[in-house]
C-alpha cells in the first residue's frame, strides 16, 4: 500500500500535526472509561466538528507493543516491519541505528566454574554498571573489522550495537540468546540459527571473549549474556515516502530512536507536553509534520491509576488551544494503542481518534471517547489507514488512475 | 494471521464458550427480521452489556456454505483452507478423515450397453441402499494397499474414502467427475487433471471396476458414479494453533465431523439444545473451549419458515440463563452465516454476534438484532477475528512486538 501512495504524493504548503497520547484507549471502570470521565471540553468540541473513529493498530484482537502501535500510525506495515527486541532496547537507551547495525540487549550477569550463578549480577546499581560500560568502550573499540558502540542502560542492563561495514543479508541476527533462562545452567553457547547468521555470530563470540577479559576479576558483574539480537530494518525514510519533513517531538528516547529510524529529525527535549508544544511551535515553520508523543498517558494506564490517567488526558486538553492556534491544515489526535488502567497494560482494543480537516463532516459524535467514536464518520478501521487519510485531507495525494 | 496468533499464545485457566445458532442472521419480513421479532429478553440484555457486532464470513457479498463458514469461526481463512464436496459429505455422513484419505461423493446409477440410463438408478429407497453399501464394504476391503471404506447415505448416494499409507502430494484429488450430468451419455473415464492425480485416479478406476463386479447383476443399481474427489485437507490442529482443549456439541454429524477435522473432541450426541447444553455442563471441567452448534435455527431458516426460525432463537433464549450460569470467562454467540427466512436459504449478509467479557463496553445496543450490532463496538468486521477477539478477551494472547 505504501507503494500506492508513495506514487500519489503531490507536495504542498499544508502542515499535519500528528498527536499521539500513548495508550489513549481505555476501558470502563464503574460503567466509564477514562475518556469518559475526563472534563475535555476542548477536545470533545473538536470531537464534535471533525471526523472520528476508531483504528485497530495490528488485528483484531492483537495488542501491540509501542514499536508496532507507532509504525502503524506512520503508515508503515506492523506485521511486515517487525522491529527486534535488541533494536528496540537501543533506540530506548538513545542511540541512532544505521541500517548496518546489529543490536542486542545485554545483562551483566555472575559465572562461577563455568555455571551462572545470577543472570543480573545482583542487580548491580546503575551507576557501577555505567561505569563498566565506559570502561568496556574504552577497551573494546572495534571487533575485526566491526565497530562496536556500548550503550548503559539501567542496574544490570546495557546494549550493544555492532556496527559492520556493509549491509547485512536477511536472517543475520537470527542467533539464539545465550542466556540460559534459569541459573545453575552454563550459559548457551552463541549459536547461529541461519547459515547467514555465521558472520554475526562469530563476531559475537569474540565480543563475550573481550568483554570477560576485561570485567572477568569482578565480583558481581563479571560474565555478560546476549539477547534479542536483531538487525536494524532496511526500512523506507518516512519523507521519501510521503514528501514531508517530518518533526518528532518526544521525551521518551525510545519515541525518537523509532522516529530517527524512518528518518525523522527528533532533538532530545525533556520536560512536559508543555515544553513539547513550545518546541512544536518554535519549530514550526521549519517541517510539514510533527509528530508529537505524550507519553504519561500510557504510564498512568499502565500503573492502574484510572485518576491519573485522567488527569493527564485532562491536562493535554488545556493545552490544545495552542495547537489549535497554529491552524494546522490537518490535526490527528489519538493514540498507538489502548492502555485500559483496568488491565494495567496495553490492549487489543480499537484506539479513538480525531482527524480535523476542513474536509470532514463532523456532527456525529457528541463527545471525544471510545464509545462515541464508534459512531464517527470513519467507522473501525486499520491503524495503517490513518496516514493516507492525514495526507488526503492535506490534499497531499493525487488521483489513482484516470 | 494464525502463524503469529499461534506465537503470541499464553495459557491460563480461563473457559471460552462459543454458541452458533447456524444460520442466525435473517432479514425484514414486513420490516422486521426474525432476530427484531422474536421475544428474547435474556439475548437482548447480554446485548446491551457485551461488545456486539456483525462479521463476514467470506467477504462482502460472498454466500458461504456450511464448511467455510465454520472454518471462519475457528479462525481459519476459508479461502485458503477450502474443503472439498467430497470431503464435505464424507463428514457429513460421521465418517472420521485421516490426513492421508481421499474422499468422494458417489451415486448408483443404472446402466445399459455402456450408456447412462439413469443417474440415480431410480432414487432407490435408503434401506436398499444401505444393504448394497455393506455388500461392498464386505467384498471391498483394500484395492491394491488402498483402504476403502463405504459409507452409506440417503437414496442412491453414499461415499468412498480411500485410505491411503502415506500423505498424497498437493492435488492428487483433482479428478474430473465421472458423472456424465445427463442420461443418455457413456460415463466419463476417470481422468487425472494433474500428474500429481494419477495415483488416486488409477485406484479409483480399479474402484469401479470392483463395485460393478458386484453390483452389475442387479436392476437399476448396476453402476456406480464418482464425484467431488477430494484429500483431506492437512489442516492445523485447534489445539496446537491456540493452545486451548476443545469440545465440540453438535447433533449433526458434519459439524462434528469438520470439528474432529481440527482436532476438537466431538462426540455423537443426540437431541435438542436442550441436551446439548446439559452435556455442556456434564464436561465443562474437561475442556476450555466449547463450540456448542444450534443447528435448527438454519433449518427453519432454509424452509422459509419465518415464525419457526423466530420461535427456535426464543427456545434459545429461555435456556441461555443456564449457559450464562457457568459464567464462562468469555462468551460468543453468533451464526456461521445468515439465513434469511426470505431467502429460503444461506445468504451473504453478515451476522450479528455478541461477545461477553470483562473487557468490553457495552451500552451501545438496545438489544440483539442485525440493526442494532451495526451501532455495536465491534463494528462490522471479518469472521476470522472473531477468534483472536476471543482469545484476548480470555487474556490468552501475548503482545506483539516490543
Amino acid at each position: 500500500m505504501q507503494d500506492i501512495i508513495k506514487n500519489l504524493i503531490q507536495k504542498n504548503n499544508s502542515k499535519i500535526v500528528f498527536v499521539v497520547l500513548d495508550g489513549l484507549g481505555g476501558l470502563p471502570v464503574h460503567g466509564k472509561s477514562e475518556l469518559e470521565v475526563a472534563d475535555i471540553p476542548n477536545l470533545d468540541m473538536l470531537a464534535q466538528n471533525s471526523a472520528c473513529g476508531l483504528h485497530t493498530p495490528v488485528a483484531h484482537g492483537i495488542t501491540p507493543g509501542s514499536g508496532p502501535g507507532h509504525l502503524g500510525l506512520f503508515g508503515y506495515d506492523p506485521i511486515e516491519w517487525q522491529i527486534g527486541r535488541g533494536v528496540l532496547e537501543a533506540l530506548g537507551l538513545g542511540i541512532e541505528l544505521k541500517k548496518t547495525d546489529v543490536a542486542i540487549r545485554c545483562n551483566y550477569a555472575t559465572i562461577e566454574n563455568g555455571i551462572i550463578k545470577d543472570r543480573r549480577a545482583g542487580r548491580i546499581p546503575t551507576e557501577e554498571s555505567r561505569e563498566i560500560a565506559e570502561r568496556l568502550q574504552e577497551k573494546i573499540k572495534k571487533i575485526d573489522n566491526v565497530e562496536v558502540i556500548f550503550a548503559p542502560g539501567m542496574e544490570h542492563r546495557f546494549a550493544v550495537i555492532l556496527r559492520f561495514l556493509e549491509p547485512l543479508e536477511k536472517g543475520s541476527a537470527q542467533i539464539m540468546d545465550t542466556d540460559p533462562q534459569k541459573e545453575g545452567n552454563p550459559p548457551v553457547p552463541v549459536t547461529p540459527e541461519t547459515p547467514q547468521a555465521d558472520k554475526v555470530a562469530k563476531i559475537a563470540e569474540k565480543l563475550i571473549g573481550a568483554i570477560t577479559d576485561v570485567i572477568k576479576g569482578q565480583e558481581k558483574a563479571n560474565y555478560v549474556l546476549l539477547r534479542g539480537f536483531s538487525q536494524a530494518p532496511d526500512i523506507p525514510h518516512f519523507g521519501d515516502v510521503y514528501g514531508l519533513k517530518p518533526l518528532a517531538i518526544a521525551t521518551y528516547p525510545m519515541y525518537r530512536g523509532l522516529a530517527k529510524l524512518i528518518g525523522m529529525d527528533a532533538q532530545a527535549i525533556t520536560g512536559d507536553v508543555k515544553e513539547e508544544i513550545e518546541f512544536l511551535k518554535q519549530n514550526y515553520d521549519k517541517y510539514d509534520f510533527f509528530f508529537l508523543h505524550v507519553k504519561k498517558v500510557d504510564s498512568y494506564g499502565e500503573d492502574g491509576n484510572f485518576e491519573g490517567k485522567v488527569k493527564e488526558i485532562e491536562k493535554f486538553d488545556h493545552i490544545l488551544a495552542q495547537i489549535l492556534a497554529l491552524a494546522p491544515d490537518v490535526l490527528v489526535i489519538t493514540g498507538d494503542h489502548s492502555t485500559p488502567s483496568l488491565l494495567k497494560s496495553h490492549s487489543w482494543h480499537p484506539v479513538p481518534v480525531i482527524l480535523k480537516s476542513p474536509y470532514v463532516f463532523g456532527g456525529l459524535c457528541r463527545s471525544f471517547s471510545e464509545r462515541e467514536c464508534v459512531r464517527g464518520e470513519l467507522g473501525i478501521f486499520p491503524t495503517v489507514s490513518l496516514m493516507p487519510l492525514a495526507l488526503a485531507n492535506a490534499l497531499r495525494l493525487k488521483k489513482f488512475g484516470a
